[in-house]
C-alpha cells in the first residue's frame, strides 16, 4: 500500500474535550449538580488523561459549565498536571494512607459546595481493582443524592464528531492493511503466532512510518495495527471468544480473524471468515448464511430504527432457516474509543440509531466441530442510512487461502 | 543462562482451587451464606477461568462447602464448560437481552434458596465496563443482605501456597533473565523500543523453549518474560508511572527498569535503577539513599510486624535525611496473580505480615530534572523473617551502563 506522503489525522483537540465536558449535563438527568467518574475510559474521553487503573483511585469531577477537577494520588500529580486537560488537579497522599482517598475526595466535593448535591457517578465508588477496598460515594457523601449515570455518558460517547470519525477512518485503513498481510502470510503448516506476529509487526511499522506513533493518545485495547486469529482456527473457531492460541494451520480449517488499529485513541473492527483450501459444501452453506445475515443487518441499519429491530430482523432469518442451534450472540455493538461501547444491536436494546453512531455488524454462526462463521464490519449511521467504513472483500472466493 | 533440561513447574491443581473455594468461608464474615464475585481475578483464583471482562457480565457463585456456579453469557457456555473448574455453568442469552442478566442471576440465586441470604460480593454489581449498565446485586436481591467482602478475599489471596510460591520463583528466574538482556542491550543512542523489544522477545523465546507457553493459565498483566523502561529514562524517570516512551538513551541518563514473567498465571517484580556512563555525585547520592531505604524496609519485614510499621521505618529515614520533597509513594504491595495485591506497605495499612505473603519492596525517590531512583525486589515473608526472591545485583557499580 502507499504509505507516503501522509498528512497525519489531527488528534482530538483540547477544545473538543472541553466541549464534551461542557455539554455532558445536556445528557445527564435534569438538575444534576456534578459528575464524578472513576472509569479510565470516561476520564480519557472528558479529560484526555490516559492511565492504567490500579488500587489507587483516580476520579474526574465535572461541574456545570464544564470545569474539570482530576483527583489523583500524589505520585501522579506531575503526570496529571502535564497531560490532563483539567482546570484543577487535586491529590491525596497515598492509598490506603492515613485518611482514605474516598474521604479526601468527599472533603473536596464538600468544599465545592456539593455536600447536599445531586451527583451523577459512573458507578458508586471505585471497584475492587488490585486489592483496592473502600466505601461507595453514597456512603462518604451521606447527604448527597448519588445516581448512577453511565448510560447517559454512553449516549454522549456514542455520537461521534467529525474529528472522531476521521480517526476511526484512519484506523480502518491500517486494520485493512494488517488484515491483508495476515491473509497473505497464512498457509498450511504455518504457526498462528508467527503469522500474527509478522502481520502485526509489519503493519504497525508501516503505520508508524506513515502517521507516527500514537503515544499521547493511547488506546487501551489496540496499540499499533493488529491482525490476529485469537485461536479461532479450525474447530476452535466455533468458540466465539476462544483464548487458546499457538496452533498451526491445516487444510480444511475454518478461520475467523480480527484486525484493527489504534489511532489517536480510537479504533475500528474488521473480522473475516476464511477457509484453508477448497471449501466443503458445509463450509459454503454456513458462509452463505452468514453473509445473508450480515446483509439483512446492513439493510436494517438506518437512523430512527431501534437497535432491537436490527437484531430481530437477523433473528427472523435465523429462525426461518433453522439456524438457532448455531446462534450465540447479538448482531453488534458500538465502538470508537472503547472496543465495545453502547448501544448494542440486541433485541433487548430499545435505543434508537442516530447519525454519527459507529457500530460493528457481526452476526455469527458457530458450528461445533466445523468452526465459526462471522464477518465483522464497522459502519457509520448517516442521515440517510449507513456507510460501511471497512472495505475488505467479503465474498468467499476472496477469502480462500490457496 | 541454562535453559535445559527443565522440569516445568506444575500449574495450580484443580484440587488446590477447589480447596480455595471450600475454605473461602473461613475468611468471610461469620454466617455468610454465599459469595458472588464479578472480578475476573477473583474468578480466575477460585475457578481457574480466565476471560476478558466485557459488557457481558460473568459471575462466580460460591456456596458453603465450596460448590461453584459460573454465570456466563450463552456465547461463553462451551468455553466455560471446557475450562472452568466449577460444579455448574449457568448461562443467560445475551446482554442486554430481553431479561437483564442481573435479573437472570437473581433468579438463579433465589432458586438456590438465597433470596433472604447474607451474600458477600466483591462489589455490588458489575462495573460500567464497555457500555455495560445494570442494577446492583442489592437491588435485584432486595431481601438479601449484601455485603462487600473484597478485603476478606484479598486476605486469602495474600497467603501463598507452596504451588503458588514455586510459580512465583519460576517467574523470578525469567524476569531476571529478561532484565540481564535489557541491561546488556542498553547503550547510548539505542532506542528504548528496540532494546525492550529485543530483550523481551529473546527472554520469552528462551522461557517458552524451557517451560512451554503459559496459555492455559494466562496472566492479565504479563505474557512471556518482559523487561522494559516504560519511558522512565533520563529526567522522565522522575515520573513514577510515566506513559511516554520511545526515546533514545543518552549519556548521563538515570534509568528505571521493570521486569517480570507470567508463569502459570503468576508473576514477580524486579526493577532497577541504572545510570548511563559515569554517575554524577548527585546520582550517587540519591542512589545511596535509595539503597538505604530499601535496606531499612528489608530489616523491618518480618512476621508479626504491621505493614504500616515498614512504611514508617522507611519514612523516618526520609524525614531525617530531608528527602521528603522526593518521596511519592509507599514502600510496596502484595503481588502474585495480580500485579498489585493487598496488603500494602503503607502507613495506613494496619494488616499484620504473615508467613507466605509475597510483596514488592520498592521505596523510591524522584528528583525533578535528574530522574527516579527505585529498585523493586520481590520478597517472601517466612516464619523467621523474610527471603528476597529476586537475586539481581543491587549495587551501583553493577548497574552502570558503560
Amino acid at each position: 500500500m502507499t504509505t507516503s506522503p501522509d498528512t497525519p489525522v489531527p488528534p482530538i483537540s483540547r477544545e473538543e474535550r472541553a466541549q464534551r465536558a461542557a455539554t455532558v449535563f445536556n445528557h445527564l438527568p435534569p438538575r444534576t449538580d456534578a459528575a464524578v467518574l472513576f472509569d479510565d475510559q470516561f476520564i480519557q474521553y472528558y479529560a484526555g488523561f490516559a492511565f492504567h487503573a490500579t488500587e489507587r483511585p483516580i476520579a474526574l469531577v465535572i461541574l456545570p459549565g464544564g470545569e474539570r477537577h482530576l483527583f489523583v494520588p500524589r505520585l501522579e500529580r506531575e503526570h496529571a498536571q502535564t497531560f490532563a486537560e483539567t482546570e484543577q488537579v487535586v491529590d491525596y497522599p497515598e492509598y490506603p494512607g492515613e485518611t482514605h482517598p474516598m474521604e479526601v475526595l468527599a472533603a473536596h466535593l464538600r468544599a465545592l459546595g456539593l455536600g447536599h448535591a445531586r451527583i451523577g457517578v459512573d458507578h458508586d465508588g471505585y471497584p475492587a481493582v488490585m486489592g483496592y477496598s473502600g466505601p461507595p460515594v453514597s456512603e462518604v457523601m451521606p447527604d448527597a443524592v448519588v445516581r448512577r449515570v453511565s448510560p447517559h455518558l454512553d449516549a454522549q460517547m456514542a455520537l461521534k464528531s467529525p474529528a472522531e470519525l476521521a480517526l476511526i477512518r484512519e484506523s480502518v485503513r491500517w486494520g485493512d492493511h494488517a488484515h491483508r498481510l495476515l491473509q497473505q502470510y497464512t498457509q498450511v503448516g504455518a504457526s498462528e503466532t508467527d503469522v500474527e506476529g509478522q502481520a502485526t509487526r509489519e503493519a504497525t511499522a508501516a503505520m508508524v512510518a506513515a502517521i507516527g506513533e500514537q503515544r499521547r493518545t493511547p488506546n487501551r485495547w489496540l496499540s499499533g495495527a493488529v491482525a490476529l486469529y485469537r485461536g479461532q482456527i479450525g474447530a476452535a473457531s466455533a468458540l466465539p471468544h476462544a483464548m487458546t492460541s499457538g496452533v498451526r494451520f491445516q487444510a480444511g480449517d475454518t478461520l475467523v480473524t480480527g484486525a484493527g488499529a489504534g489511532v489517536g485513541g480510537y479504533l475500528s473492527e474488521l473480522e473475516r471468515t476464511m477457509v484453508m483450501g477448497e471449501p466443503s459444501a458445509e463450509q459454503r452453506a454456513f458462509f452463505a448464511h452468514m453473509l445473508a445475515l450480515q446483509d439483512i443487518a446492513f439493510e436494517a441499519l438506518r437512523p430512527g430504527a431501534t437497535c432491537a429491530s436490527v437484531d430481530l430482523a437477523v433473528l427472523a432469518y435465523v429462525d426461518r432457516e433453522g439456524l438457532q442451534p448455531y446462534w450465540r450472540h447479538h448482531v453488534g455493538h458500538g465502538l470508537g474509543q472503547r472496543i465495545h461501547e453502547a448501544p448494542f444491536l440486541d433485541r433487548g436494546d430499545s435505543r434508537v440509531l442516530e447519525p454519527g453512531m459507529v457500530l460493528s455488524v457481526e452476526p455469527g454462526l458457530y458450528v461445533p466441530g466445523l468452526g465459526g462463521f462471522r464477518h465483522s464490519d464497522t459502519i457509520l449511521i448517516t442521515a440517510s442510512g449507513m456507510e460501511i467504513l471497512t472495505s475488505y472483500p467479503r465474498a468467499l472466493e476472496d477469502l480462500v487461502i490457496p
